[in-house]
């Protein structure tokens, strides 16, 4: 299929510029002073408020933070009492990140609210900055969404950082009060929300294509094995008389690595491991390794699990090593609400672009406020598919394919009898 | 072939016993509380002088302790200027260590003394208990023997421990003076070297073998490989689209464990392993790894390095990745003194027991004595295989054994003209 690139007005090009200078800007807030980290209700968190606060200055829009230090701004609808339609991504990032992964998304909705010129619509647009998606300073994604939606209870507010420090402390000691964070939960007129971001993959480069629309996203197990043979002197004990827990190991994740190719879709990661006692003239004795397993069908992902921990145990009874594993993480596969998805395609094809359906392997704030409010995703090409680096990028005419494609879509939802008739139900 | 098992005299019998209780005994002078770790010149050390000088008192022997901090006594020979035979090993261990990996030497040398009952030799018999064997606080082995033999310039005595002293410091502080370091040297008036040894493997239990000579000492290489590939997401990143270097290490972890069991007495441990950057959801970017390869033919063991990094070389290069190695320690095979070993041989027959011969796979001081002076080991027998921890165990019988074969060894070389006239050159 040739498909005819889409074309821009200077208008639309230089929004797509401010957006990426603005993610630039809001990069050099860091709480490192040479790369870029910015952590839950970390200082240069107040300096990105700040920031986005100028930027929707002129838009009438006055954000306010919630209790869990999410920025919220509402663009109000053509008539009070309207419902509204979230757009939004978070404000936080990994160590050493780049300037795109999350504040991207941010900044397309300023810009979709700019394009927009004053023109009211049916419903009201909240922008949402998420203040914790990454999960790097309590060890716990999603934080402000898991508050947006109301799936916390008080155990997850006494999680501790590394300095000790619980999550309702940090809330206190960033000027937040706990307890309005009941307040900071969606109301019921929500009718869903939509996530602009950066695939963090290499699979639209690979396709030549700017934009996808995100089916789903996928299911996770995280595992920790640990394989126990005998440590043993590495000169004086044969080959044939060792329990060597690395080389068994190692067996695993050759298998599992060559299995895992033949099933479509299903990656599986041994991202971590450790030997014991881990000295280069003693044979391990102990190996604890993660194993990371993804798959947009929770089926598959089942099977896998069941298929690669058995191939632990038969490696390990050949070599009479014990493997023990436990489930850390088991994360089932979320749906993208249908409808909004497949308006996402009518939009990306309005945008003069191919529309393709895709699985998201990473987590995302809309996989969360999809458990009470329809979501969908908007993935924009990765160079390189590098994400979590200082050298992550976005190409300006994809930004630009990705504000047109927004801007088709508000339109086709502000027409659509269906879409504003689909509020969200009252929590059971 | 069946043997008949050895019988012992009530008293050699009780000396074996002593013997173990004195290894045991020594155990207890450590520098960690729960466990036996006792480095080079650390005070427990001083306490080990202590006891062997009362075990050696009723022999008539006073010991000195040289410049480096070796225990040296010696049995006077039946006349006066006569060359004399060393039989020792070290006294420091490992942390975590089991009583027998070096004392056990020392204290059959201090029994073949009492069996002597007083009888003088045509030549003296000198005990050592080398001060450092292990490289545990220096990250250097061998540095008793290595100053007894001459082989140490300037720069070795100045290589520091964890908390930067340097080896002279070390001597200094422990009361003694590097100044006499010269001193400590081995004059030209040695017979020979004997070790008795615990086998730290699994090979004389497995043969049901109390005791066996070495023919000699494996040559070792020790390589670091670093394989390098990209750190990506793991959940985004096709499994075809990786540069995994965890799963190409892996792969060829499992590749030299199978070429290696092909090749007869090769070992080969990859016994550390370290991923960057070791997140669970992180692709593994870089991998850097040791092999420890050994063989008691040097040009085995080159053939099996170059086919080693030659294989690394080529997964790497199948899966878009970078392999670079380094070798740290690259030494040659030590072939013990063929007179000595068939002396050996005959003395273990003389005990009643099979003679055989086998290689060592563990470094010893014999290896740097065998550089000066005709040098030979005697194996013992390591239940279980088990060394360097606290289950390391000796079996009664087996020492009496020992005991038996040197005291036949003793009186085979006291009537061997050809092994009185065997005295080391001087040093070129």
């Amino acid at each position: 299929m040739t498909t005819v690139p889409p074309t821009f007005n200077p208008a639309t090009t230089s929004r797509a510029a401010d957006v990426i200078a603005r993610c630039q800007a809001l990069a050099r807030f860091s709480e490192d002073p040479l790369s870029l980290r910015r952590t839950f209700l970390s200082a240069p968190m107040r300096d990105c408020h700040q920031a986005i606060a100028e930027w929707l200055e002129p838009l009438g829009m006055a954000p306010n933070i919630d209790a869990v230090g999410n920025l919220r701004a509402v663009y109000p609808a053509a008539s009070s009492g309207a419902p509204r339609l979230l757009i939004g991504s978070h404000l936080d990032t990994v160590p050493n990140a780049g300037a795109f992964d999350g504040p991207l998304g941010i900044l397309i909705a300023v810009a979709l609210i700019e394009q927009l010129d004053g023109q009211r619509l049916p419903f009201a647009v909240e922008i949402v900055a998420f203040s914790e998606e990454e999960g790097v300073r309590f060890g716990t994604p999603f934080i402000g969404s898991c508050v947006l939606v109301g799936n916390c209870d008080e155990e997850f507010f006494h999680r501790r950082d590394a300095n000790g420090n619980s999550i309702r402390q940090a809330i206190q000691n960033f000027g937040l009060d706990p307890a309005q964070l009941p307040a900071a939960q969606l109301r019921d007129d929500v009718l869903g929300y939509l996530e602009f971001h950066i695939e963090q993959g290499p699979v639209l480069e690979s396709l030549d294509l700017p934009l996808a629309a995100v089916e789903a996203i996928v299911g996770q197990s995280r595992i920790a094995f640990t394989f126990t043979g005998q440590a043993n002197h590495a000169g004086t004990t044969p080959m044939n008389a060792r329990r060597d827990a690395l080389a068994a190991a190692a067996q695993w994740i050759v298998a599992v690595e060559s299995e895992c190719s033949r099933t479509a879709g299903l990656v599986a990661t041994v991202g971590s491991i450790q030997v014991h006692p881990g000295a280069a003239n003693v044979i391990p004795g102990e190996v604890r390794l993660s194993l990371d397993l993804r798959h947009k069908s929770d089926q598959v992902r089942a099977q896998a699990t069941q298929r690669f921990t058995a191939l632990a145990q038969q490696i390990g009874a050949r070599r009479a090593l014990s493997v023990n594993f436990a489930t850390l993480l088991n994360h089932s596969a979320v749906a993208m609400d249908a409808f909004l998805t497949s308006q996402i395609e009518s939009a990306i094809r309005a945008a003069g672009c191919p529309a393709h359906r895709m699985p998201s392997g990473a987590g995302h704030d809309a996989m969360i406020l999809a458990s009470r409010v329809p979501a969908a995703m908007i993935f924009l090409r990765s160079p390189g598919g590098i994400s979590h680096d200082p050298a992550e990028s976005v190409l300006l005419e994809d930004v630009a394919s990705a504000i047109d494609c927004g801007s088709h879509l508000l339109r086709q939802l502000a027409s659509s009898s269906d879409f504003l008739q689909r509020t969200i139900a009252p929590r059971g």
